[in-house]
This record gives structure tokens, C-alpha cells and sequence, in this order.
């Protein structure tokens, strides 16, 4: 086996799991990602854990989606109960296609992830991590071999955590200290934001890995202006690119996408929270260094930010804030790299990419 | 897809787990049987039933079993959960190679069974199925091509299972009236039994696709005489072959076997139970003509009878009957195609394989 598999498992368990004996640990995989499997059982045995795999077939998925009766969606009590007994969820993501799903009516996926909304929430109240494992799917949505995209995955995956925490925390300081996020790029987005009295999270690929960004909550009703997501995105198996919104008061009053803009609307009509922004995140991850039309790495990306409609993360959220709540959370990404600004409280944060306390920043 | 695999998920869905709108369903499967989970997934929509697929990964199994204290075993909470809240668990077993545990220590292997038997016992009470996808590993055991394994394998299942349960009713009556059954094999098998007041199950694809036999328990103290169990068979992932037991008063004084007598002993010193017969079981599916190493078919055979070592079914057992409890039940068969006899009270009711209801049974 790729040793560099081993030290993927490792880092899951060990450092974003945080695996301790007796734990309850629910490892969701496709069949694409065995190898990944078995190296987690490995770790989870040595560390005297009880593994129970949770398959993932996208295929019998889609043909389950494909005959179900939306009106007849119902939580499933033993998945439920399953999440809700598991003290660790280590969710891996591969795929041979990902397109498999991009037959299903985007109605029925919503209404489908809207009956199982408590299983996410459950989910996120254990300690649980998503990950990548690099598969044939994958590489050709990134545009690279297998192998070539295997040595991108685990050059973003298999790194030393602490250094990037620290390099992170710089970025943290002025997210908590600072309150008007005002984000500018070409001539389309021009976005207003407070995220006064939210709290700012140091990701630092505890429940994404690879992690490496910083990301908070706006006030649900400070969002004003236009974006352009430039960078495409996948949502219900579907390619949805350009999506364009107008934000007044914090909801969407607008919005449009180039390709697949019936996806976007099912997305948005989820439910009320849909309509507005649940995060706002920063990518800061320097060994990710291309789009790879992944969101779980794109939005890491130094040169990045992302919005994501929908759900708000309980731990951005201040004491006294208002969280958003959604069955969905939907991220989309801006490109940074060029003519481009990041502000708070009108200073200049990140130009072009570069943020303030990188060397470069000068330069620019 | 092969329209055989869609018939066959038809049958799991549709007759063996009797699947209605509401149902939660657990999908045990490997990766292997991708197709038949992706049928299933179908055949689940189109009945409203909510699916959950369970992994089996037995090279992950393997990694944790290796790595794992055994002395730290412990019941899986989310796993019980699940199986707890299920209505219906279909198991789909399918292999690329059935050695995949071989190299597992069988105390292990042993002491992990036993720690799961609440498991077990929590399946028993709902609707469960246990199934075959031909796989690679599978037809290898049965020295088959992948194909004309298949080819077995469907014409074993995909059968008119009212007109068998028709078939094992006469066989069902006998049992029901009778009291002592003596079985004799060649020069090493001769055991009598008292089935005095147990239940005699018509095995007609339920619990087991393919199905095909009719199954009762013995009086566990009434079990007297010698076996030789001449078909190979595979515990803890390793072939046990000419399995010799000796009985007393029900429990066994006397074992060995010419291949892997370790794995015997074993699963013989898991619990108390495990030194008693739980099942008696007579053959009967005729389109299963041929041994292929895989007790799921070779018991259904109708030149068979098998005994268990072990757990009894519950639905064999009378209401003033004793059941026999253990965390195992081993599956053991004797070949009685050739000098061989079963009497039920006196009368003899199968020669060499033929029963006394069948057209030839005058031409012995």
C-alpha cells in the first residue's frame, strides 16, 4: 500500500478525530477508497476503537432517487441512530464518476437532503472530519492523471498542522478584532459584510482534511451587494458555474449562474435560510496551488474566498449572535488572484491573494 | 445490468424480507456487489422503504482484527443502534478472495464474534436475509469461471419458491410427526437425536437466498453417536476439513479434523453452547447440484444433511422446548449421496440422497 495512504489514516485519526479507546467511529467510504479502509481500521484498532463502515455508492443512490417518491421521503431511523451513538465520524469522499447523480431532478435531491437534515446536524455535534481520497473521478474533474492528482491530494492532506495553525492565526487576529469585511474583485463583486461579534475559526484540518483556511459567520442580515462566483462549483451532481447574486438586507434579491441555474433556484428555495450567507471563509492553504474544481480543496486555496449559503457553523457564531439556520450549506468561491481586495475596517488585508503578513505583500 | 441481478434484488426485496412503505432497511455488502446494491437501492425506492448500506470490507476487518487488543473488544453502540432501529437487514455476502481473513489468529476472531452476539441475536428479531453475489473468489472456491458460476448461482435463487415450499411440505410433515431421527453415513457416522416437541421449519428462501431445506433443533441432551462431517468447510476464514465429532448426553467428548483442528477447537470453547447441536437441517433445493465450498448452497443440497454447532433458532424450538444459546453457530454437513440413510422413527425417509416422496426412491 501507498505509504502515504497510512499517513492520510494516521493524521485522520490521530490528529482531526482525535480517536481515543472505546470510541464509536463511523467510517463513510465508497468502495473506490479501500485501500483508505483498511488503513483506517488499522489505526482504529491500534487505538481500540470499534470501526463500523457506512457504504457510499452514488450509483445506488442515484437509483434510488431515481424511483423514490420525493412525498414519501422519511429520516431513516437507523442511520439516525447510528450517528447519534457514534462518538467520531470520518466521512471519505472518492469518486469513479462524479457525475453519477446528474440525472436525479435537482427537486428531489433537495427534498431528499431536507428530510435527512437532522442526520447532519447529529452529525455535527461528534468530533467528524470530511476527507478526500484521490480517486480516477476526481483527477479527470481536476484535469490530471491519477497519479499526478494522487501527489496534489496528499501534498494538500499530509502536512505538518501545527505550522499551518500558526501561520493561520495571523489572519484569525484580524477577522476577531476587526468588524466591516468588504470584499472586491473585477467588476461584478463588490460585497459588504459585518461579522461583528461572530467568532473566527482557525481550520486547521480537524473536520476537513485537507484544512487550511479561517472562516466565520456574517451577520445574517449585514450581507449587501453583488458577487460573482467565478470559480464553477458541484451541486447535486451537477456542474453549476457563474452564479451571480444581489444581496439586500441579507437575503438574496437576485441570482443567476451561466450553467445549471435550475439547480441553483432548488438550492435556494431549500428553505428560508438558503437565502442567506452561513460563512464566510478565507483559503490559506499554500500547497494547494489549482483549481481542482473540488470545493473541499478550492476553497482552501491561498487565493481564495468562499460564501457558502445555508447553515452556519455553531462554533462562528457568538454567544448573542443569530445563526443561520438551513437544510443546505452551499459553498461558492471567488477568485482573489487578481484585481482583487480583501478590507476590514478599511484596511487593506489581502491584495491580489497576498495577505498583509505574507513577504510578498509589498511586492504587489 | 444482468436482468438476472434485478431479479434477484426482486425476490430479497419482495419475498425474503416482505419489504412495505416506511420500512428501514440495512444493506450489508461488500464492494464487490455493487450491482445488486445498486438493484436493491431500485427495488427500495420504488417501495418507499428507507435503504442505509452497511460496508464489509473483510481486508479492513482483517486490519482491525489484527491490530486490535483483543481484550479491549467492545459491543459497537452505533452498530447495535442501527440494527435496533432497522425493520429489515439484508446481508449480501460476495468475495474476491475468501482468504481474506486466513491469517487471523481464530481466538481473535473467536473473541470478536463473541462480543458482537447481541448483534446477532438483534438481527434474529427482524426481517433478515442472507444472499449470494457471485463474485471472483466465490467461483474460484467452486472451481467455476466467474460466469458459470453466475450462471449456478441465479439458477439456485431466481426460482419459484412457492412450488419448493410445496416440495419440503412433505418433508416438513414427517419431521413434525416424528420423534427419533437416526442418521447413517459410510462407516463413521452414525447419530441419533430426539426432535420431540421442536418446531421443523420449510426453509423457502426467507432468511436464505437461495433457501431450500427444512431445519429443525434437537433435544440439546438427546444428541448420541458419530459424525463425519465429509464437505469441507470454512470458519474464521479457513478451510476445516473432515471435521470428526464424538457425542455424549448432547455435548461433545471427542474432535478432530484433518486441516485446521485449531479453528475447531476454537469456535468449540467460544461458550458452552458451542459444544451443542442447534440445528438439524435436510437439504432439499435440486437445482443446487454440485458442491461449491459455501454452506449458504452446499446445505441446500438435497443429497445433504447439516448440523450446527451452536445458537438455535428460535422458531425451531417449541414453547416447553429447551434452546440452546451460544455466540456461534457453525454449520457442518455430511454428504449422503452414497451409502447413506436418515430413519425417522424406525421408517426410512432418504436413501442415498433420494427422499421416500421422491419418483426414484423405489429405484435404490
Amino acid at each position: 500500500m501507498d505509504p502515504r495512504i497510512r499517513e492520510h489514516a494516521r493524521i485522520l485519526v490521530e490528529h482531526s478525530a482525535d480517536i481515543k479507546p472505546g470510541d464509536n467511529v463511523l467510517v463513510t467510504a465508497p468502495a473506490v477508497a479501500e485501500d483508505l479502509v483498511i488503513a483506517l481500521y488499522e489505526e482504529l484498532g491500534k487505538r481500540d476503537a470499534n470501526p463500523m463502515q457506512m457504504g457510499g455508492s452514488s450509483r445506488a443512490s442515484r437509483a434510488f432517487l431515481k424511483a423514490a417518491d420525493p412525498d414519501a421521503f422519511e429520516l431513516p431511523d437507523h442511520m439516525f441512530a447510528a450517528i447519534s451513538e457514534a462518538d467520531a465520524a470520518i466521512r471519505v469522499r472518492a469518486d469513479l464518476n462524479t457525475n453519477e447523480q446528474g440525472d436525479v431532478d435537482p427537486e428531489v435531491n433537495t427534498a431528499f437532503q431536507k428530510v435527512r437534515q437532522p442526520i447532519s446536524e447529529k452529525m455535527m455535534e461528534k468530533r467528524w472530519v470530511l476527507t478526500q481520497h484521490p480517486a480516477p473521478g476526481n483527477a479527470q474533474d481536476a484535469e490530471m492523471s491519477t497519479s499526478g492528482y494522487a501527489d496534489f491530494v496528499y501534498e494538500a492532506i499530509n502536512k505538518d498542522w501545527a505550522a499551518q495553525r500558526e501561520h493561520q492565526a495571523q489572519m484569525v487576529e484580524i477577522l476577531e478584532d476587526g468588524s466591516e469585511v468588504h470584499i472586491r474583485s473585477g467588476d461584478e463583486t463588490d460585497l459588504q459584510m459585518s461579522v461583528e461579534g461572530m467568532l473566527t475559526e482557525n481550520d486547521d484540518a480537524e473536520h476537513n482534511l485537507p484544512g487550511g483556511e479561517v472562516f466565520t459567520a456574517p451577520v445574517p442580515d449585514s450581507v449587501e451587494g453583488t458577487v460573482l462566483f467565478d470559480m464553477p462549483l458541484m451541486a447535486q451532481g451537477r456542474e453549476v458555474t457563474d452564479v451571480y447574486i444581489e444581496f439586500e438586507d441579507g437575503r438574496v434579491v437576485e441570482h443567476g449562474a451561466e450553467k445549471n441555474e435550475s439547480v441553483l433556484s432548488a438550492v435556494l428555495n431549500t428553505d428560508d435560510g438558503a437565502r442567506r450567507i452561513g460563512e464566510l471563509g478565507i483559503g490559506m492553504n499554500r500547497s494547494i496551488d489549482q483549481f481542482t474544481y473540488n470545493m473541499l480543496f478550492d476553497e482552501k486555496m491561498g487565493d481564495t474566498v468562499h460564501l457558502a449559503l445555508g447553515r452556519a457553523y455553531e462554533d462562528t457564531v457568538g454567544e448573542d449572535g443569530e445563526r443561520n439556520e438551513s437544510a443546505i450549506h452551499m459553498d461558492m468561491i471567488v477568485d482573489m488572484s487578481e484585481d482583487s481586495v480583501i478590507e476590514v475596517d478599511g484596511e487593506v488585508v489581502q491584495r491580489d491573494g497576498t495577505f498583509v503578513f505574507e513577504d510578498d505583500f509589498g511586492a504587489n
